[in-house]
């Protein structure tokens, strides 16, 4: 009868996954970037239910080729260029395999000292590499924490964003649906949905109008918005903005709307969940300028800094509102370090009770690479990106659009007159380069515009992968129905 | 300087940590359960500030002997008997890893098929073997999801329910505060935080009494308590019952309490957290009944079923309803899957929009041990927690609290009618107990009395361990000041 793997056949089998993922990554370039089976194959390749027997771990490995892997979108590969490629790195999966390993559970102090303690000192020092405003540092009121997810991260802000609104009222009385939070219309969804989770519906944000070139929020606008609600008998509350959206990783004047925020009362958000990476970089810093303003910051290592997802960073400026609005305490959980005022508990700063040991993997992110390594990961794949621009803006046939401050290009098909005609051949130009498996690349719309979308990230791309990428996308526009012009 | 981990440099380092991790395992019995460092001791080993320049690996590792172990509380030690012991095991482990080196993305079914199909079909073989009702089955309307932890499934659970109770209006204008939900006063704390984020203030919760002995929820009093809602102008929208109590292990009465719930119209989740894995065993099986009225079931495979936090498995009878209250699409995640509607996109299910490839790990241990294996497994922590309950039955000195179904014992030193004293001595003999760092046993309040919790569940407990506890409990209540009896 099957029973628990013992360590010689844990080293055995271990040793065997750890050749896996090797040669997985070794082999990447190789594979198609996408599958190209119809939804159900996958599936119908496992059996109805579960075994009875155990099975031995050499039959789940090799599952691993037959039927998991050509199942997958690779994210790791080199010529994945979209939505915002998967950043993990050889530190980071063995600082994660750690963590599983350890299977320590840090949702108090107490229930696993180092867990907490690796957490904030090593947020601290991420702190430092973005050279983040002093209020964020935990040896103040501020402090860090990992969340799963940026989406999680804007949550948990605008939760403690509607406790101080209400002065305390929401954690006892629940939210007012008077209140209101402001983005831009280029905010990403998990703002809108965050906002929906905490109990105010679709009503309660307000997608404030953007520079029609930048694509940055607009002040003026969001200055009329909450001067709108406030006429109305509503109640503004939070802004989320954002650097580096996600569709053209445009940039939210923050200076500008943390000094409404600070006339008007508001909490202020700053959402780098891709962008914020680059401010490893000194040359890149000016991103961030006004910062100093927001109540709550996050980026996401998972996007751009060679860390596994799930990892968000998160800071807050002053960590005791955001426990004030969290935090609950039975009996189970009371304990002397707790009471003792001494600690942090990070359960009081995210929505789950238990937490992994996700500082494991940014630590040890950190220290193999050292904050020239990080720098050297980001200004490969800005030079790339800005490589792909010139390619893209060379050739008569496309335009570049907007600015690409990071490793996110926007473009397109250039204009005909006919906006739907051009609108079926990107659409068209986008589904022929992912259907060869040879690329994948996303897209959004700019001004109503079906634009493609190519981002720069994989730490295995490199200059030939993006060329050829650019000689891809180039013949089958060449193959294309040819468009009035 | 540093540069990305070469696939041989990664072989290497890999090897050397799975290695460091069976020879931790192999270990554990001989460290300290917990540490008696005070709070600041691993801070304070730490650099103040990042590297510079790159670090080898080496170094990382020696860091994990002399930095994290002394600083852990280990999750994992067969000494370890609080809140509910860690459930990893060899197959779980290496199901991550390959998450971890795949680093694919599952938000959309677009995005990595096999995430979603092999996550769909797992929980599916899961459902079956825990023979839950065939509502729940994706083959049906229903369909399970990986969560992080029970409480974002509570989460996500009342929200769907907030939305069906208005009618859709949640969606678009937010909570209505007059909305309640209900569960016992031994309800998990999750609840109460759940209610909270969903903007229902602690107001929105009723804690409805319990049978004082059996501790289970008292269908009279929810029936009440309804009915009080009613006719003060209030709304019930859902009930959250609980399958074994974080305290005491106690079983909500759920055919009684589906029972209001469909005369009432109130969304039914039930919270088997701990005890869901327990279904595995048909002998188990009745702690379960009733389970045909709920909408929606979870129960945390990280707490009992030899899998790595985090994996909670969450199902609704009624995808549509979940996947209506929490979706948003953006332009940049539509994509030609997601519009044929012949995929699951599983970020609909959840808070966060990106997610891992948990169901690697979940296939993994399923495969490894085989429906037998696991039964095994509860089999014998519940087989330890009997026996241990009766050497304390038939210790004077001690009483056994309540019923123990599962492989939780609640018990204390036998009352003196002094109930503070009595408290003060229970709670010094956990404390003694623990800060041996030999075992380690949590606490609850029973009646309001101090009582202690020892839960059988760390694979590498076996009869020895718990011996070694129970004499080191006598010994520690030998060397108390003496009561008066
Ligand atoms: C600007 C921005 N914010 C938030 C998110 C959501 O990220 P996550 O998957 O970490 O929730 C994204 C994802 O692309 C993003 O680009
Ligand atoms: C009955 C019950 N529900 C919910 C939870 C919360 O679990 P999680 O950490 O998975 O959120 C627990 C944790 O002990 C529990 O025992």
């Amino acid at each position: 009868m099957a029973t628990h793997m013992t360590p010689d056949e844990f080293r055995r089998h271990g040793y065997a996954v750890v050749d896996w993922i090797a040669d997985y990554w070794s082999t990447l370039d190789q594979r198609p970037v996408t599958s190209a089976d119809p939804p159900g194959t996958v599936a119908a390749r496992l059996p109805a239910g579960p075994p009875e027997q155990g099975e031995p771990f050499d039959r789940l490995l090799a599952d691993l080729d037959t039927v998991i892997a050509p199942g997958l979108t690779h994210w790791q590969h080199p010529r994945f260029f979209g939505y915002f490629p998967a950043n993990t790195s050889g530190p980071s999966v063995l600082g994660d395999l750690l963590s599983a390993g350890l299977g320590v559970q840090g949702m108090l102090w107490s229930t696993s000292p180092a867990c907490t303690e690796v957490e904030t000192v090593v947020l601290d020092w991420l702190a430092e590499l973005l050279d983040l405003p002093a209020r964020f540092r935990s040896t103040g009121p501020g402090g860090g924490v990992i969340q799963d997810s940026a989406s999680s991260a804007i949550l948990i802000a605008i939760l403690a964003a509607l406790h101080r609104a209400g002065g305390g009222r929401w954690r006892g009385h629940g939210v007012e649906r008077a209140y209101r939070v402001y983005t831009s219309t280029q905010g990403h969804s998990a703002i809108e949905k965050a906002v929906r989770i905490a109990g105010l519906g679709d009503a309660g944000l307000r997608t404030v109008a953007v520079d029609p070139e930048t694509l940055a929020l607009d002040p003026a606008a969001l200055r009329t918005a909450i001067e709108a609600d406030l006429a109305a008998g509503l109640v503004p509350a939070a802004v989320v903005a954002t650097i580096g959206t996600t569709s053209t990783n445009a940039i939210d004047p923050i200076p500008a709307i943390g000094e409404l925020c600070r006339e008007y009362g508001l909490w202020l958000h700053v959402d780098a969940a891709y962008a914020g990476s680059a401010a490893v970089c000194p040359e890149l810093r000016w991103s961030h300028a006004g910062l100093e303003y927001a109540d709550s910051y996050c980026f996401d290592p998972h996007k751009w800094l060679l860390t596994g997802f799930d990892c968000d960073a998160f800071w807050v400026a002053d960590r005791a509102e955001l426990v004030a609005a969290l935090t609950v305490l039975p009996e189970y959980l009371r304990n002397a370090a707790t009471e003792s005022g001494a600690v942090l508990d990070y359960r009081d700063w995210q929505v789950s009770l238990g937490r992994r040991f996700r500082a494991l993997k940014l630590w040890f992110v950190l220290r193999w690479y050292g904050a020239e390594g990080l720098r050297a990961h980001i200004r490969e794949a800005v030079a790339l990106a800005d490589r792909f621009a010139a390619w893209v803006r060379a050739d008569e046939r496309f335009e570049v659009v907007g600015a690409h401050p990071f490793a996110l290009v926007c473009f397109r098909l250039r204009p005909t007159g006919d906006d739907d005609a051009d609108d079926v051949a990107n659409a068209e130009l986008l589904s022929r380069v992912n259907a060869t498996g040879r690329a994948y690349l996303t897209h959004t719309r700019v001004g109503g515009r079906y634009t493609l979308r190519l981002v720069v990230g994989s730490p295995y791309t490199r200059e030939e992968h993006v060329a050829q990428t650019w000689r891809l996308i180039g013949d089958t526009a060449a193959a294309l129905p040819s468009r009035p012009s």
